[in-house]
């Protein structure tokens, strides 16, 4: 990118957040500026930046803004859970504003005599070490993911999972790109995700960066291009995963999973393991949000329904683990997508000091497969 | 409708064709005028006048348009073959095209001495038979589809199957009308079917002046919908059955068809017997039409895609019979879709004089289940 996607601002041109705004790709590069919480919360509920890894980078960042210009702990702490809430599927949204808001508040309770400032510097050191782990999540996550992909792989992805949602090069993204740099990836089938068509103006914006051989097409499309033989591998990302493997994911991916199976082709996840709830036992216990009907009466803008027609729009849809041949994160891969496994990528990710657990051999050392 | 979506003009007025520009709906009731062949290819080629009953009733009043206006039987067959290909996937354009020639033809081999205009309105008056026998099937099919319709239904559809397609109440929507007077329909789910948003525009277009209970989807929703248990019945049309059963329909019917078999719901397709082709062996016979990518990459003008991407854009998607639950026609239901029952009821309705077969108990007399 030559515009970052995600900016920390330190003073003086700061405290700020400086966001390549995704609403307006590809058309227009248009950098946001949030001076303030409000202003970050109405960019995250517009899906002005947007992904799974990035909103955990949004909600630490956001937590660290709030602590530079609060009077209080509390109205840190208030801030953090107003940006957790903005949008109730995206779990490491929450993830990142709690983990700044922990490390403001160890500070706090730490530090005489000037807690704010002290507290403030250590949400921001916490956010940054967020954005540091995720770049190296991504690369270990293209590593792993590149054992899936076979030679001359016609791949489908939907929505957008590159640099835009992460500190590094994505997540499902990121495993494209290493399947083009090592000459596997004969296609890229990008499906356009209606109803907000992330993949239509933002997967194509970065496909046609890389220099990717792509093509778009509509999301009901995907169903005949497998029955043509046309589809190797559906790789996806994930905005939560329950600790049973269900994943919750922009909406389509459900549909995806199931044509995958009747096709018998691999459908493949791949996510960082703080992506993972271990506290939602299944999908019962993720809350699918709810969009605006606007976005499906319309286009890009302009109204197309006949007028006051009412509209079904969850943004996302959750998968159940049995149709997910495999989960790729940073510390290897699930196979079969189960608690068990899941549990074993987590033990691995909690090891202090440990960091990514990729070292020379890294699929050997850290693939999960029963 | 307040417009007729489609309409003769005889002289002064005519010869002409009326359209009701579907491309420009529900925005604005745009009518268009076809005083000469090119001009009503033209609306056939960009989906204008669409649909598979109503692609019947254009090709056969292109020909007889062709007719009133040539200076000889070639001009007219060459018009005829001009229209037929216009759209190679919808049978009912060649079909109607065909016979309304085969009319002209005959008429002018036998009149003597002015064959031209005894031919031409034999052409008109085989068009205006087309049409008189299509609304009377669209009756047809919402008294047999009624039957398959359970109480309370949840129906989802995909593109556009009413008025708007018929010289009567249409086909899919015929029959979803017909449960709406039964006080049978609980909830019409619309797919907003991309790229041209035909569910979007003119199902929500019909389905607001019936008064239905309906709700906008996009085409990916469908799924999360089928797994809620919110959807008792998949009904769509058809623009091409081959003598196998194969249902060639609007890109994403198939994906319906998977979906709803791995939920075990009836997928079920509603057409006139005029759309089976049985010169078309199976879904290898059937051409599909591919359409420019900016379909894909934008709609109505606006590109959303990034500049230069390649699309994959078929219009239509193929079915196999194992997939279908039941065909609903004119002459009764098809259940199991197979060759042998498609060739009941092709018999059934070449029976001469015997028009549409359906009597006091159309159900009982022809319905066709093995």
């Amino acid at each position: 990118m030559d515009i970052p996607p995600f900016r920390w601002l330190d003073p003086p041109e700061g405290p700020a957040i400086e966001l390549l705004d995704q609403t307006r790709l590809p058309a227009a590069e248009v950098v946001l500026t949030c001076r303030d919480v409000p202003t970050l919360v109405d960019a995250i509920g517009r899906l002005a930046v947007r992904g799974a890894p990035m909103l955990g980078l949004a909600g630490a960042y956001g937590v660290a803004l709030a602590a530079h210009l609060a009077r209080s702990a509390d109205d840190v702490a208030a801030a953090a859970d107003v940006i957790s809430r903005t949008r109730p599927t995206a779990v490491n949204l929450g993830w990142g504003a709690r983990r700044a808001l922990a490390a403001y508040l160890r500070a706090w309770s730490d530090s005489q005599p000037y807690p704010e400032r002290i507290a403030a510097s250590a949400a921001l050191a916490e956010a940054r070490a967020i954005e540091a782990q995720d770049a190296t999540a991504s690369r270990a996550i293209a590593q792993h993911g590149l054992t899936l992909v076979p030679p001359h792989a016609r791949i489908l992805t939907h929505c957008n999972t590159g640099a835009l949602v992460s500190a590094g090069e994505g997540t499902a993204f990121a495993v494209i790109l290493a399947a083009h740099r090592a000459g596997r990836l004969a296609r890229l089938w990008v499906d356009e995700t209606r109803p907000l068509l992330q993949g239509a103006r933002l997967t194509t914006y970065e496909a046609r960066r890389a220099g990717l051989p792509y093509a778009l097409l509509a999301d009901c499309a995907a169903a005949s291009l497998m029955a043509a033989g046309q589809v190797d591998l559906v790789l996806i990302g994930a905005d939560r995963i329950a600790a049973d493997g269900s994943v919750a994911n922009k909406v389509g991916s459900y549909s995806l999973a199931v044509l995958a199976r009747h096709h018998r082709v691999p459908f493949v996840v791949a996510a960082p393991v703080s992506t993972i709830d271990f506290a939602a036992i299944g999908a019962a216990a993720m809350v699918v949000e709810h969009r605006a009907g606007q976005e499906v009466t319309g286009y890009a803008g302009t109204t197309v329904a006949a007028e006051g027609s009412p509209a079904y729009n969850p943004a996302f849809d959750v998968t159940p683990p049995s149709l997910v041949s495999a989960l790729i994160t940073e510390c290897g891969i699930a196979r079969p997508v189960d608690a068990g496994n899941l549990r074993v990528l987590r033990d691995g990710y909690d090891l202090p000091g440990d960091g990514n657990k990729i070292g020379a051999d890294p699929v050997a050392t850290a693939s999960v497969e029963r």
